[in-house]
């Protein structure tokens, strides 16, 4: 693996006053094209003015530029491949507005995500259908609409797009492993190459085109190697669908491709030359590449704004506080299930000179699980207080869909993009 | 512990077809009064009749009748105590109606249940603002509703509540162990008796009346003995706060008591009397006592019908298959998680000869963590295919609510109230 240089913008750099992780690494200009106006870490112009008018909270705040820049990134970083925004991530409509404008396709897992995206402007022909678990009306309203490429990993799915969307252009997910990703994949998606191979045999017969094969490396993958054992995966089908006589052309890199949350993470130059290396040394032919970021587009355009609504001890002689938050892990922040992603946090206390201690944090609901971080040693201002406010970074991307509908009776993660 | 009468009336045995869980104990009748009528494990005719519409899928249907008849058994079971219903379990108002209707309070989360409480009809002198984490603006604006009696288990709480509702009624919550909760609680909520006295105090001091003290054993809590440390504990507490002055009267049992998903959990009858005998060893005069159940007044009142979207397997050579339906942790089986609550499953394919083999069981969207059963040992018909029905039984509690508001694209859980 090539020596990997770390990103230190101030996008990417959020340094909360006080420790969530210590960022570590060398500094290094950032390829990011026109910066957004950063006016502190995680932060831009535009979102600290709509924070500044204390909006009601929780909620969060996307600066679109942010997103536009990391496409441009993406981009410049990987040439060859169309970019298929993974809709899932935040489907906000002003958001998937401003990248059908950019031209960027789109990456669907149902028909109401088509449908979003169809309303927005996007053309037909740039939506990939792809979960690989759909119904067969869902596809056949798909197909009518002129989506025209299905991802499967099965012999039924397979069928039912062979019924329902003859003809269409379809891809096999492969199985893989998903070492050094934060967000692990099950073995929920994908078949094994064997499987895999039989599959586009029976697409071609059932008169579908089997363009390619794709693969994902598991989310917020912080490793750009990853992708090596994959292409070599692919390379190998490749070999053996030509020796059957198939044609194919199409390598979908999935997405996986990080935010910077409390570490740094590569820059998309570092994972857009290792996987232009490993894709020239392993095909003859140059295939047609697709990349699905969610995260790695969105994730660090949002700010989620939350009030503290009670600091707590549990005994006089315990240190570490709890702090309840109005924001929990049913109305934004699912993805600290597990601890799993670890969002830097600023408050209003931050530096105010009392010191910080360690604490709890936890949601707003009856519920025990909605606890965000207790084994991440979090440490906030000993002076925080309830109604103070505290800010989580690079919350672009999955957290307003993950909101539920009103559990406890609290409302759904309201949103402002700018 | 005495010897537990195992629940079998057709409410709580449902029996699929295929095991999930093998029932086991002795039948016996249940104390359940005027039974609403079942016509399937699980399923009552009223249930039956809306399904057999064949309704748009995923949805959950409720049968009144069934927390109508919950509601009678509980209150039979421990006729010294107010039936304070968690509404955060299921908010729907037909079914908050019903329970308004029959004279049941109300534990209220949040302020939207509070207003949704009372605008179904609910007295403000019965409900309980339930939650230890509120917000001040929220305290007032209940207060200013009617509401007197608040939990608190924190001194910053305490203030709020002083200067926000002066004069109210508050309990404080204990920090107790959960062993024997199928879904126990962290130590999110409630404080160490030491504190929780020092608090009482404070409560006085700040003109508020310190009522009483509460607990929770934990969610779906399968050993009645459970309460009595807790009790014990309380009884103690309440001796230590008449030496100082005070008159604590009420005990808040909390919540806890169990439906009947795959294993026989007891009866109410017998919570009940375990309950009722403890607080008459302990305590010399009677307290208030106030009870909080969720779960187990609705849980086995509801059925979620879904589709089968895909059956798939990952290679030729695998003998389990995946399931894939359109209801999963996103939309209606958040309680899913880490595979502590199993719900009952049946197929329109039970019993059709053709056998059960293992499966692995899914939800429709793109995340992996959308997975319900892998570890369970689900087994379930051979010829399940995509567009088959699948009903998950005793779904009436935590499932509508948790639901996200369109992760993937996919729409909230549908609900019907008969």
């Amino acid at each position: 693996m090539p020596p990997v240089a770390l990103r230190a913008d101030p996008v990417s750099a959020p340094a909360p006053a006080c420790r969530l992780e210590s960022p570590a690494g060398a500094r290094a200009f950032s390829v990011v094209p026109p910066a957004p106006d950063w006016v502190a870490p995680g932060v831009t112009r535009k979102i600290a003015a709509v924070l500044a008018e204390r909006p009601a909270t929780p909620c969060l705040v996307v600066d679109l530029d942010v997103v536009e820049a990391n496409y441009h990134a993406l981009r410049a970083a990987l040439p060859e491949a169309a970019v298929y925004y993974a809709v899932k991530a935040n489907p906000a409509p002003p958001l998937v507005a401003r990248l059908v404008a950019l031209g960027s396709s789109f990456d669907t897992a149902s028909l109401p995500e088509i449908d979003l995206c169809l309303s927005l402007g996007a053309d037909p022909a740039r939506l990939s259908f792809g979960n690989t678990i759909k119904k067969a009306r869902d596809i056949a309203a798909a197909h009518d609409r002129g989506v025209d490429l299905f991802a499967f990993d099965a012999e039924e799915e397979l069928r039912k797009i062979a019924a329902h969307a003859p003809g269409a252009r379809v891809f096999c997910r492969l199985l893989i492993d998903n070492a050094g990703a934060e967000w692990p994949l099950s073995r929920k998606f994908g078949c094994s190459p064997a499987m895999a191979r039989d599959l586009m045999r029976l697409a071609d017969r059932l008169g579908l085109r089997p363009v390619g094969l794709s693969f994902h490396v598991g989310s917020q993958q912080t490793d750009p190697a990853q992708w090596d054992p994959a292409l070599e995966a692919v390379a190998r089908l490749f070999a053996d669908l030509r020796a059957d006589g198939l044609a194919p052309t199409l390598v979908n890199l999935g997405g996986g491709l990080p935010t910077r949350y409390g570490r740094p993470v590569p820059e998309a130059a570092v994972y857009g030359a290792r996987i232009r290396d490993t894709v020239a040394r392993l095909f003859d032919t140059a295939p047609d590449l697709i990349v699905e970021p969610g995260r790695g587009l969105v994730g660090n355009a949002g700010v989620l704004e939350t009030e503290v609504v009670l600091v707590a001890r549990k005994d006089a002689a315990e240190t570490r506080r709890w702090v309840y938050l109005d924001a929990g892990r049913f109305n934004g922040l699912a993805e600290t299930e597990g601890e799993a992603i670890r969002y830097p946090i600023a408050t209003d206390r931050d530096g105010d000179g009392a010191g910080c201690g360690p604490v709890v944090l936890a949601g707003p609901t009856c519920d025990s699980v909605d606890v965000l971080y207790d084994r991440a040693d979090v440490h906030l201002p000993l002076s925080l207080a309830a109604g103070d406010r505290l800010r989580l970074l690079s919350t672009g991307a999955y957290t307003t869909t993950y909101a539920s509908v009103g559990f406890n009776g609290f409302a759904p993660l309201e949103a402002h993009y700018v």
